[in-house]
C-alpha cells in the first residue's frame, strides 16, 4: 500500500473514532454522515448540530488530488518550484459548544504527497475560550507539550510558536485565543521518519476529543447569562473573520472547489457584530482580551482569584 | 484646488446629507460620528445602531494617500505598470435592517488619483433582499437606468452586468442579491469628461438614501415571523462570506491598514450558520434562492402572486 493511501485508510478510522469520543462526551447530539464525491476527490463529513453541550462541531475527512497549480502554490505557502500530481488527504475538526464557559477546539491533520516523491504532513490544534480559563490553557499546553516531548524535543517550543503566529488576527492585533500547536510541510527525514510523524499526528487526533470531552465534563454545569452569550457572539465573529479572512484551509478548500457546506462547518452557530464593542474595565471580558497575545509561556501561567 | 481636493471635499459634504436622509427615514436612530486619523489618511466613520427600522448602518468617507504597493495592485486589480504615489477618496455605505423584509442596501463610490496624472472613478450600488420582492427590484433597476442613462447610453448595461459579475459568490453559485450597479477604473476621456464623471458619482450618492428611504417607507407596517428572522440570519451569512471572502474594498482596507471597526460595519448586527440549510419547497425562501443568478432582467420581471 502506497504511504498516501495507508495514511488515508488510517484517518478514516480515527474520524469515526473522534467522533464516538465527542458523542459520548456531549450526551445528546449524534453525528450526520455525509459521503461526498466531486471532481478532486471524496470526503465524509459528519456534523453534529444541538446537542447537550456541544452547539456545532464538524469532522471532516477528505481525500483529494490533482495537478499542484500556482494559486494552490500561493495559497498553501508551497515552494514555486514544486510541481506535478498531489494527493492530500486530511481531517479537519471545529467544536462550538452552546455554553460560553466552554472554548471551541480546532483540530487538524493533514498529509500531502507529490509524484515526484515529495511529501509532508501538517497539522495542529488550538483552542478559543470566550472566557479565558488559565488552568485550563495551561492544562491543554501541558499536555501538548507531553505530547510533543514523545516524538522530539524541539516540536513543542517550535509549534508552538508557529501557532502563535499562525492564529493571528492583524487587523485586531488579537491571537484567535491561547493558542497550541501548528505545523506545516514536515517532511520525513534522517530525524524524524514517515512512521515516526504519522505516529505524531495520531497521537494528536486521539489526544483533542479526549481533552474536549474533559472540559465538558468539568464544565457541565456551569451556567451563564445573557450578557455572557452576547460577549460569546462577538467573539465567535473574530473566528469568522480569521476562518474566512487567512486560513490557509478554508482559502484552499473554497478555492479548489472543495465542499462548500463542509468547509464553513468551521463558522460558529450565532455570531454577531457590533461597532467598536468595548468591554468594561476591570470585567472577564476585559481580562480576556488581555490574554490574546503571541508570545504567552501558558506551562507558566499562575491563575488569580 | 486640486481635483482630488475637490471629490474629497464635494463628498464629505454628502455624506452628511446622506446621514440626514437615512436618520429622518428611520425616524428614531441618530448616527454617531467618530473622526479617525492612521498613518495612510483620516476618515469620518458615522454608524447608526438599533434604530427604527435600520439595525445598522455605516456611512463611511475616508482620504487616504500613500505609495502604490505590490500588494495593492493585486488587490484593487490596478494594471501592473502603474506605480507612485497615489491619493484616494470615497464614501461606502452598507444599510441592515432589522425587518426581514426589508434588503440590505450597499454603496460606493471612490476616486482614485495617482501622481502621474492616472485618475478614476468607480463605486456602485447594490441591493440584498432576504425575501426577494420583484416590484422594489425592477424599481431599483428602472431607478438606476433612468440614472445612467443621464450620463451614457451604456453604462446601465455594461454596469449592470460588471455588478451581476462582482456581487457573486463562487463558492455557492449565488449571485449576492439582486445586484444594481458596478463600474471601477473609469477615467476621464474625451466621451466622459472628469466633470461627467464626478456628477455621475454625486447622483448616484443621492439617489441611494432617497430609494431606502422608499423602501422603509413602504415596509413600515409588514409583519415577521421567528422563521422569517432565522432566515434573515442566514442570507446575512453569505453576506459575511462575500466580504470576507471577496470584496475588493474589505480587502483593501484590512491589508493596507485602514481603520478595522469602520471597515467591518459593513457586517450585518446577526448572523447564523448551519450545515446544509435547504428550504422547503415551494417556500418564500426557495423562490428567493431561484433569483440569485446572474443575467437576468430586471426591468422586465414579473411579479407572480
Amino acid at each position: 500500500m502506497s504511504n498516501s493511501k495507508l495514511v488515508s485508510s488510517v484517518y478514516r478510522d480515527l474520524q469515526s473514532h473522534i467522533c464516538q469520543i465527542l458523542e459520548k462526551a456531549d450526551g445528546k447530539g449524534n453525528f450526520q454522515k455525509l459521503e461526498w464525491k466531486k471532481e478532486l476527490g471524496t470526503g465524509l463529513t459528519c456534523v453534529l448540530e444541538k446537542g447537550n453541550l456541544i452547539e456545532k462541531a464538524g469532522v471532516n475527512f477528505s481525500q483529494v488530488s490533482g495537478i499542484l497549480s500556482e494559486k494552490m502554490k500561493v495559497v498553501l505557502g508551497i515552494p514555486g518550484s514544486l510541481a506535478g500530481k498531489y494527493t492530500a488527504t486530511g481531517i479537519s475538526s471545529i467544536i462550538h459548544s452552546s455554553n460560553p464557559f466552554i472554548p471551541t477546539i480546532h483540530f487538524n491533520i493533514r498529509y500531502f504527497e507529490l509524484s515526484d516523491g515529495t511529501s509532508w504532513f501538517g497539522g495542529g490544534t488550538d483552542l478559543t475560550p470566550i472566557y479565558i480559563d488559565l488552568d485550563e490553557a495551561r492544562l491543554f499546553h501541558h499536555k501538548l507539550k507531553m505530547l510533543c516531548d514523545k516524538h522530539s524535543d524541539s516540536f513543542y517550543d517550535d509549534f508552538k510558536t508557529w501557532a502563535d503566529n499562525y492564529f493571528f488576527l492583524p487587523h485586531r492585533n488579537e491571537t484567535r485565543g491561547v493558542g497550541g500547536i501548528f505545523f506545516d510541510r514536515i517532511s520525513p527525514d534522517h530525524s524524524n521518519s514517515f512512521e515516526h510523524l504519522f505516529n505524531f499526528t495520531q497521537n494528536l487526533a486521539a489526544f483533542y476529543p479526549t481533552f474536549y470531552a474533559g472540559v465538558l465534563e468539568n464544565k457541565r454545569n456551569k451556567n451563564y447569562s445573557d450578557h455572557n452569550l452576547q460577549w460569546q457572539r462577538l467573539r465567535f465573529g473574530r473566528y469568522v473573520e480569521f476562518n474566512l479572512l487567512y486560513d490557509r484551509g478554508t482559502k484552499f478548500g473554497i478555492e479548489t472547489g472543495g465542499n462548500t457546506e463542509s468547509i464553513l462547518i468551521s463558522l460558529p452557530p450565532l455570531v454577531s457584530w457590533q461597532y467598536n464593542y468595548q468591554p468594561e474595565s476591570g470585567s472577564p471580558e476585559e481580562k480576556t482580551l488581555s490574554y490574546l497575545r503571541k508570545g504567552i509561556d501558558w506551562l507558566q501561567v499562575k491563575p488569580g482569584k
